[in-house]
């Protein structure tokens, strides 16, 4: 059993219910669990009815259980500041100026909010490692994220060609500035470099733990395009060398006892039957087996909703 | 009554059956319509069951109606190349290389598809718009190709200031080359500032259009999410001077018969309840009148079921 889960899967199909309760099940078999939750929309504070914030915090009534939430917008803010704060060490006002511009713009961008997002989630992973038997995300990395796993290889003989420069430029620097008592920069301590190498290894961890300690779930509604989408994602996943472990189909319309008739009946009847349709469907054309089939529920999922949902999850957390 | 009608919203809401309904209703009372399908997934060739392409064709069976497909993928790729061959002409070998990396990975960004998009919507209102008298969309410009909606007064001053030092360096040139029967090169026929002036004038004709003759209905679901985010793209929208008409409820679940009981009719009745606190909830805090709730159906929209669902659009399309 891999020490971090992901479930995947378009805003709406229920990532955070299902994370809820796969974590639960988690922490009810005994290991000690964390759930991360990157919603705002459906925050993991909702579904436990208790306010969590950017740190672990116990989760009231539930034993060995913890849970986070991570704010993507506070995330982009505070990566793009980031950037913004090492630029103005390097470059002019007037550029500087520029800059602003630009970051303005790009904070409006979806990849911005998804790379910001990624990084924070690959911080949790490094930082909480150690302290859980079972790391939980309502969230996998998409198309966008999964381009910076290929970082690593891409900036690899990039970094060092560039290092290799740097130290030429730098110790011709140093020749001029010779005598003037100033410490001697080398590609060592140069803030570039050491940024970019920072970058690499923190990259190559990710793909490394995301291809050796993780299992990737994708939640999806019994419909056409939510089917479309997550074959989409498979294949991408793949792309980039990680493997779907399971589909959990969420929100699966509930049939109506045998002995009702009327209108109410036979619209259910037919649409549960159009949805069996889309997960045969999946089931052919995805190499990934669903692993569950969740009931629709009208109510908010908490409290006693979210141990029926865990108990139909039904997928193995131990061995 | 606008020319142009746009029916926008998220992906799997229901844009290409609203958007056919309503064109029907526009053709039934006499108008010629023109409905204009973005989406590859449900398109309008599926709900007419007649294949259509990137040109209007009239629609078989259906009089005043001619329906079209736009094939957004098509038109990124299209759109790149044209941006490649105009740079080649430009720069050397090496920058090309160096552009057909930037284009292969530009490709990928949600926003190039937003952006080819648009310009082909841009184009289809410059050209259909003397042949038809309703031209219908099922796609509505969003948070990022809005932006491009100010893209004249951004480039305004910009161009001119282009143009002047264009005209002294060209003049330079010209005195340089003096003599040697080139063609006079000047600002006019300077294919950058051409160009430049081109997509100034594009996005100029397109923020005049979108303001002064167009409609917009934002579709949505009964669910909390979907509710939100139209919101968010009502607010958006009046950011950019662009105001929407109505919002046209899609995929209301249908109520049981009164003597309906059983898991099946109590599941429907919780449901009906929540969609409706959600309708509710849409009508008290986004300022655009829901205009239309269109029950859930569970077979495909097409043939008899598209009247029906154009008979409870009940949008006026005359006056």
């Amino acid at each position: 059993m891999a020490r971090f889960t992901f479930f995947g899967g378009k805003g709406g199909v229920g990532k955070t219910t299902v994370s809820a309760a796969y974590a639960l099940r988690c922490a009810d078999a005994g290991h000690e669990t964390l759930v991360v939750s990157t919603d705002p929309a459906h925050s993991i504070s909702d579904v436990f009815d208790q306010p969590f914030g950017d740190e672990p915090e116990p989760v009231t009534g539930h034993e060995h259980l913890a849970a986070m939430e991570i704010d993507p917008e506070a995330e982009v803010e505070a990566h793009l500041m980031d950037i913004r704060r090492e630029m103005e060490a390097q470059v002019s006002q007037v550029v500087v100026n520029e800059i602003d511009k630009q970051i303005e713009m790009a904070h409006e961008t979806p990849g911005a909010y998804e790379a910001a997002l990624f990084d924070r989630v690959i911080r949790v992973m490094r930082e909480e490692a150690d302290a859980y038997d079972r790391v939980v995300f309502d969230t996998a990395p998409t198309g966008n994220t999964l381009r910076l796993l290929s970082l690593p290889e891409f900036l690899g003989d990039w970094v060092e060609r560039l290092i290799e420069k740097r130290e030429t430029s730098l110790d011709l620097y140093q020749k001029a500035a010779i005598g003037k008592e100033e410490p001697r920069k080398t590609a060592e301590n140069d803030p570039i470099i050491h940024r970019l190498r920072e970058r690499k290894e923190k990259f190559e961890f990710a793909g490394r733990t995301l291809r050796e300690d993780a299992d990737f779930y994708l939640v999806l509604n019994p419909d056409e395009l939510s089917v479309a989408e997550t074959r989409r994602a498979v294949e991408r996943l793949g792309e980039h060398g990680l493997s779907v472990t399971g589909l959990v189909v969420n929100k699966v319309t509930p049939a109506p006892d045998e002995d009702e008739h009327g209108r109410g009946a036979d619209y259910l009847r037919a649409r549960v039957e159009r949805e069996r349709e889309r997960i045969a469907e999946a089931e052919e054309t995805i190499p990934v087996p669903v692993v569950a089939r969740i009931a629709s529920r009208t109510g908010e999922v908490t409290g006693p909703l979210l141990d029926e949902v865990a108990a139909e999850l039904g997928i193995d957390v131990d061995d």
